[in-house]
């Protein structure tokens, strides 16, 4: 196994709040990314940053330093326009629970965030370009972009991949209860936490669908709790 | 009822694509922000962005022009010292399902998605910072912070409030089944969508908690299904 560099190689995405919820682990960082579904891309557009969720993709073994995460979008899309050759930052959080402290002060939430600070690059070479898209459908279905037929031209054209180099990421992490002040718990005051996570309703087949739910889509759903 | 303006009243917060999934409904913005948990916030910090999860809460009918949503931090994080008197973007989404098209192209996801990007004000005003923490609590578990203890003046040096107006904002959602193309479904290939949903897990008091569980906590669980 490769020794995998610090996750925070640089000051930019040294965590300086929180220190003690810091997941100082690259593979921990994978695995969460290749668990969460919604990025929130951050791109300077003028003088003002614009934030927008997308679906991504991780491939630890791209060719950007630390590995690539890809995003796509439409050509004409404004913010990818202005995110390609800028530096960009891409953050992935998941909300595991709600935090019912003793005080307002220690209210909070339970997560597990990455950040991730990069140039992106426009993915140009073609089979770079694909293996990203196959990436990004197989982040929502696992196993589903091997199942479909062949991007056409057309929709290949109308279609943008930036890939942000994975080098410079930090990830952070709360779980628990409530970290109360003494005095707080002294007194009788009750605390704890509302765990929550995501589950999948049903698969609903789309009215002209004939035959059975494909297994990697039941496989999806049957593993978010869907029964 | 006060006729509200439009939701997208100048060009940096008009959907420029996908303009068939735009919520142009005010009323819809502040139930959807009213409901959903976090925030991302994005700062520019030096020459690139910087985008971080956070807590937030809405006022509608908070100073700021269209109403207020603030977010609070420590006074010593450095994208909070960043954000005050700029320009921020704070965008919030939530994700209802995966659509799993009959192509690659058209893969999707089913969300709701709010754009904000305005001036972030530090609030200083005493009465308006605490009735905002109060806010941020409330979005957690509604009604808590009438049940605690007030803060400290001590936790509320430590606590920065920042208000951005709500007056530039933009709405997406998507729902239901996949938009496909014609001779995808001609072709009986199979094509449908995995509703998604954020539930609760048992409330798990902490350690030395006595008492049953406060109602507004218990009723925050049972709203997002726990039993």
């Amino acid at each position: 196994m490769t020794t995998l560099p610090s996750l925070s190689p640089t000051d930019r995405t040294t965590v300086q709040r929180g220190k003690h919820r810091v997941v100082d682990d690259r593979e921990q960082l994978h695995a969460f990314l290749a668990e969460a579904l919604v990025a929130h891309v951050g791109v300077v557009v003028g003088d003002h940053p614009v934030v927008l969720p997308c679906a991504y993709a991780v491939d630890p073994a791209g060719p950007d330093e630390g590995g690539s995460l890809y995003v796509h979008g439409s050509v004409a899309s404004v913010w990818l326009r202005h995110a390609v050759g800028s530096t960009v930052c891409v953050t992935v959080t998941e909300l595991d629970g709600l935090v019912a402290a003793r005080s307002a002060f220690n209210h909070s939430m339970n997560y597990r965030s990455a950040v991730v600070i990069g140039p992106a690059r426009l993915v140009e070479d073609e089979a770079e370009r694909a293996r990203a898209l196959d990436l990004v459908v197989d982040q929502m279905v696992p196993g589903r972009a091997a199942t479909l037929r062949p991007s056409t031209r057309k929709e290949l054209a109308a279609t943008a991949v930036l890939a942000v180099p994975l080098h410079e990421a930090s990830m952070k992490a709360r779980a628990g209860g409530p970290g109360d002040e003494p005095e707080d718990v002294a007194a009788g005051t009750w605390g704890g936490h509302v765990p929550l996570r995501r589950v999948a309703d049903p698969v609903v087949p789309a009215p002209e669908a004939t035959g059975p739910v494909p297994a990697d889509v039941a496989a999806r759903a049957a593993a978010l709790g869907a029964r």
